[in-house]
């Protein structure tokens, strides 16, 4: 069985997180993966963090398995290719993946004249089409205010809100082409990244507990809201998190640190019901209290040894170089990472897609292209240009590839 | 033109975030989708924030548009209803998305020998099948290091890993469909909450830049890491995050704070080139110093008003509260947001999914069901059992209406 998405072609026109995640997603679920850049790459192509050789990390990480085009995209002719190859092919094309200005030539009236059918998936930052990155929107979406101790906002270091727009391009574009094969008939789908981050905050309730409880959900450091989670130091100077959610995992906290007469103790002190999740949220700090000492009296070796196969769920907390040095879970021994060898950085572990497809085996990782690498071949395949002609776009500065690019 | 997913009928046997919000997104894009649970609600159906009536505003948010059937999913006849609605319908039908233990019935090889061309989704914890959740996950995979101050780690509060997830699971669904209407192949579709962490950290290239810089992203307060961009107070006790990434953002703001020259004497002074993004985030400190009185004498409007339109990126702090009463785009005057009246809650405000599309309006935000709301309906509808046969399973405590539900 070929894979999932084998046969589809998309291009993308993209920069930064959110659009290129999106693209790349599809392309490590089988689809042929365009993105055409500028000549010399697009704003994001020098991103730090950088190899020695100055090629970005942040760029080769999320443009894995995809093909590189570099044309000239200040230039009509430049312009033109780019048009033709969005609007080539079949049933299985015409489709563009975009988080740039879709202005002139690549808008989506311009576009869908040469290509009825088109389907056009345009990343925006606010609704009203003005601009937003990731820091800009999250800043007003509630969650620095309520991270860390309450002294300050403390803002995620992770992209949250470009990978989340990233997936939902993923699936509106997946969903628009089921659509066109229905109806035959494209469309341009635009999604905004701060809709993305204030819709979030609506589905997980807080918009609703503002309005009908007028309830501002407060900073409480690395607690759990609603049941019982919080970290706890080792004696070693490590930390772990700890959660119950279930009276199974709840009452496994009891047995594997031998404290629940103690725990039971808490109930009737507190008149909270401690086989309820809420009534653990509510004595989270006598809890605390009880389980500290046990945690603070041995070691994260110990400790993962005592808990592991317990029913309890909790990991260690690892900086970025513990988790590549310490755990087996960012190793070639699990099935979604392999080594390869990424152009102008060198050997270095990648993942495949997440998803694990029963029907096809799980696709090795790809390095991300070189600048321009794929010029040549793409306009030979997709717009049937011949050598010399390729050779001409080249001497006219209108296409690069990978050394000129 | 329909939705774009209308026709597309998904069972899905879950709890929490991830599979939920998987589920909605398919759901709110014109897909049926039925989420089955046991009488009483599943693990989730109480969970934190809860309305005055005791309604969680976790649960409603996460299971918008959906229709729900409740089973005896813990006897026989229960489950052989549950499983009759997987593998019922035709081409457009036949597909399962789960976070639960898929065991015993449930299990993909004994739901695909009644429906070969099944397409199940399951979400498992770790890649080894043990069980974990975002704050087990997010704590090894080295963000809370790196966030906030470095004083200790900091967790995030935004389930990020979850929403992911969510959105891989609806991605990797409408894949797995895509193939199927392709090669008549169903398939079953795993997903690792850890291994979308773990992905995702290497996508952004914290894994390579350990292996091939060795080095370890430190933490950074507020600061936006190989560009210009922290957060600054306002005169009246607010703050700002205050974003550079092009030449021209950055050129926007010495044009409007009316410090280009001011600022032009750091790239000499600290021998750094403050026309790349990497100088500028070498000088930040710099930067920050010659720019933090200009935002400590002036209100947040006054700041506001110079920063509209200016180009610079700009977003106030906000909590939820102030997100809710202050923010336009999180009101009925953005075309996502629309007012609804969810059962057990009362009026409030709800997102339709962010994706806006050409074709259809968009579609306006549904309540979630009551619980076992469309029990009856749907027995119908998808196994055409009569209301006598209904009335029957009702009376043997098989299947549930919102009442008894």
């Amino acid at each position: 069985m070929a894979a999932p998405l084998s046969g589809l072609r998309v291009v993308e026109v993209s920069a930064f997180i959110a659009a290129p995640i999106g693209g790349m997603t599809l392309a490590q679920l089988g689809a042929e993966v365009i993105r055409i850049d500028p000549i010399g790459g697009n704003i994001d192509y020098r991103r730090w963090p950088l190899s020695a050789e100055g090629t970005s990390l942040y760029w080769t990480g999320l443009n894995k398995a995809k093909r590189s085009v570099a044309l000239a995209l200040n230039k009509p002719e430049g312009q033109e290719i780019a048009r033709a190859l969005i609007c080539a092919g079949g049933e299985d094309a015409g489709i563009l993946l975009t988080n740039l200005p879709a202005s002139g030539w690549m808008s989506h009236a311009a576009l869908s004249a040469g290509r009825p059918d088109l389907i056009m998936l345009r990343l925006i930052g606010n609704p009203d089409g003005s601009g937003a990155v990731d820091y800009t929107v999250n800043c007003a979406a509630g969650f620095p205010t309520a991270t860390g101790r309450g002294e300050e906002p403390v803002n995620h270091v992770l992209p949250a809100w470009d990978i989340a727009a990233g997936l939902y391009l993923a699936t509106g574009l997946l969903s628009a082409e089921r659509a066109r094969r229905r109806d035959g008939r494209g469309q341009e789908v635009v999604l905004s990244l701060a809709d993305v981050a204030f819709a979030s905050v609506a589905n997980l309730g807080y918009v609703a507990d503002v309005q009908v409880n007028g309830a501002v959900r407060p900073p409480m450091g690395n607690e759990l809201y609603g049941a019982f989670g919080r970290d706890f130091a080792t004696a070693d100077g490590r930390r772990v998190m700890i959660v119950a959610i279930s009276n199974r995992q709840w009452r496994a906290i009891g047995k594997v640190t031998g404290l629940a007469g103690k725990l039971a103790m808490i109930g009737p002190m507190l008149d909270v019901n401690l086989d309820e999740e809420g009534g653990r949220y509510e004595a989270r700090h006598a809890i605390a209290a009880v389980l500290a000492p046990w945690f603070a009296r041995r070691s994260l070796a110990e400790i993962a040894g005592l808990l592991e196969g317990s029913g309890i769920l909790w990991g260690p907390y690892q900086d970025f170089g513990q988790l590549v040095r310490d755990d087996p879970r960012v190793s070639a021994a699990n099935p979604m990472f392999a080594e390869i060898e990424q152009p102008g950085v060198g050997r270095i572990l990648a993942p495949a897609v997440p998803l694990a497809f029963s029907g096809t085996p799980r696709p090795a990782p790809s390095p991300a292209p070189r600048l321009g690498e794929h010029s040549d071949a793409v306009l030979a395949e997709v717009l049937g240009l011949s050598a010399a002609a390729i050779g001409k776009l080249h001497d006219a500065g209108i296409v690069a590839g990978p050394k000129e690019g």
